[in-house]
């Protein structure tokens, strides 16, 4: 299948980082559109039958549409691929982790081959419509989102309310349905200790801010994920254009301390920054926290020009090479903690001697 | 001056780690006979015209002597020396760090150009003949420390009573006047935890244990100094027995506790070598303590065959280049601590580099 690329290779769209803007500290967008069939019983009440119609629903619209992005995708139901896989596909940050638990043939994801357009089927709703792209890139997200949504809609009844909009299992959804987020890399915030008075604003601006691997999940190697809480009452365009002013005011107080530290604290940046390059070129084992923590250092001395070597594409690609799903399916076999920390470092330190070239 | 190179140099004879029979875990051997003239008091009783008288006598001594070792040695009296220059011969070892603190011109040394004799002058004794070698080699220190006792014995009359032997400034070093000490570096042993409990056995049996700047001063970099406490009653043969049969024994243990941990911890010590490693090629800012314990997890990988480019001589100067006077001496002005820690990691990386070719 084409899209096997997703658990073969590390690389997925969103890493691109030479492909969007403000790709120092955005590193990646998505939307993300809940989207019901009228009808059909929300997931969470599915039995076998009830989740096949609906699998099945997709699939024909799907084989009708000549949506050119639909058509490149294909079709993984989570019968077919192994808890491993499926918790490959959460590594790379494009299904949920609650939707990895399911093994059930009627659930899945249709995705294409670079991972940039990803549809969950039978998560929380019967369909998650995603695309995720490098740098600051909402509208270009939201655009193929719409394009998938609206061609799909042609052959399917989707749950709509005239007042509420659209209709989703969790009622934060219903209105648009829409999810947008963005990724970000503040290490120089979580330097100067300003991380809690910022979120703090941007939570009373209806903006959600979440850790690496969404909601529940602990914030690891200065990664955030900013996101709206609002999805009633707006349209699509404002939400966007929300997230987009709050990214950028985040994003200019982060460039502002880096260049503070780049100009006060210069020896200790650098030192910083060389620590973590030389631990994560010589360590022989290393656990995941830490190597997040390095890898954010890595990163900072990239972005900031103090090690001009490395591509912030290869950090991207670490990033998520490094955790227990991709070390394992790249061994071959199940790895306890402490032997997943020895390949951890064999892994980083073949991507930076590739990448220092 | 020939000697120059004691102040020039960073490298001095007892760090020729590929000169001499166990260098990977004993770096030194150092044989000292104190001797005093007789009818002219203790330096700490001296004044300008008695320490002169004294210094005199040696410098006739000196002159008249055939010995060729003798004859290659240089006179630095401690006026023409400033402060840092005598810091800079602490930092070798050749000297105290009591005798340093001394400008006055009857104070001094006499030394050769590789640093393998130095005879300090109105030190706590009025001679202190010290001899340095690389390695496990007290008979040989001895043999040349000894050769030039006889030679200046010649036309010098040293206090000597029948019963107690030599007579020096201070009662422990009454008898024979010697003391011998072997430097170890011990970091497997002291990583085992059993440090105390073989320097207390090493006590017992009149051998003293200090930290690599001697008396008082601190144990730094798993370096250890071993000594006899005793100087009289025993020939100087005995000493040198005795001390050569407990180093044996030390270097066995750490051998075999290294043994141990490459069979046990592979990963472990691997990983513990390769991380000092990476910090030192990297770090920025790096401060003496902590450069010396980075630089005793190298050195074990060395000797261990775990990093093969680096050579153990290397590691030797690097361990006196990093000290405060060597580093000031070489930037050619005075250095807060700050800019010391960034000079310290900018001659380190030098150094590594240059050796790894």
């Amino acid at each position: 299948m084409k899209a096997d690329n997703l658990l073969n290779s590390n690389f997925v769209r969103w890493m691109a980082a030479d492909e969007g803007p403000e790709t120092d500290i955005v590193v990646s967008s998505r939307i993300r559109l809940a989207r019901n069939l009228d009808l059909i019983p929300f997931p969470h009440l599915l039995n076998q039958e009830r989740g096949k119609k609906c699998l099945q629903e997709l699939q024909s619209a799907w084989k009708k549409s000549d949506n050119k992005d639909l058509k490149e995708m294909d079709l993984f139901t989570f019968d077919q691929l192994t808890s491993l896989e499926r918790q490959m596909l959460v590594e790379k940050h494009l299904i949920s982790p609650n939707h990895a638990e399911s093994d059930e043939s009627f659930r899945g994801v249709l995705a294409n081959a670079d991972g940039s357009l990803v549809i969950m089927i039978n998560e929380e709703d019967h369909l998650r419509i995603q695309c995720f792209l490098p740098g600051l890139q909402l509208e270009e997200c939201y655009r193929r989102a719409q394009k998938i949504d609206d061609d799909l809609e042609k052959n399917l009844n989707f749950a709509f309310d005239d007042t509420r909009g659209y209709l989703t299992s969790c009622p934060t959804n219903v209105g648009t349905g829409m999810r947008a987020s963005v990724m970000l890399h503040l290490p120089a915030i979580v330097f100067s200790g300003q991380t809690n008075h910022i979120f703090h604003n941007i939570g009373q601006l209806g903006m959600a801010v979440r850790g690496i691997y969404g909601e529940g999940t602990e914030m690891v190697g200065n990664f955030f994920q900013l996101s709206n809480q609002i999805t009633m009452g707006q349209s699509e365009e404002d939400i966007i254009n929300n997230l987009n002013t709050i990214t950028t005011q985040v994003v200019e107080q982060e460039r502002l301390i880096r260049e503070k530290l780049a100009e006060e604290m210069k020896y200790q940046l650098e030192d910083r920054v060389g620590r973590a390059y030389g631990i994560l070129s010589s360590a022989r084992v290393l656990n995941s926290n830490e190597a997040m923590s390095l890898l954010s250092d890595v990163r900072l001395g990239v972005d900031m020009g103090i090690l001009a070597k490395i591509k912030p594409y290869a950090l991207n690609e670490l990033v998520v090479a490094i955790r227990p799903a991709h070390l394992q399916k790249k061994t071959g076999k199940e790895m306890d903690a402490f032997h997943r920390d020895v390949k951890r470092a064999e892994v980083i330190q073949e991507r930076l001697a590739i990448t220092r070239g």
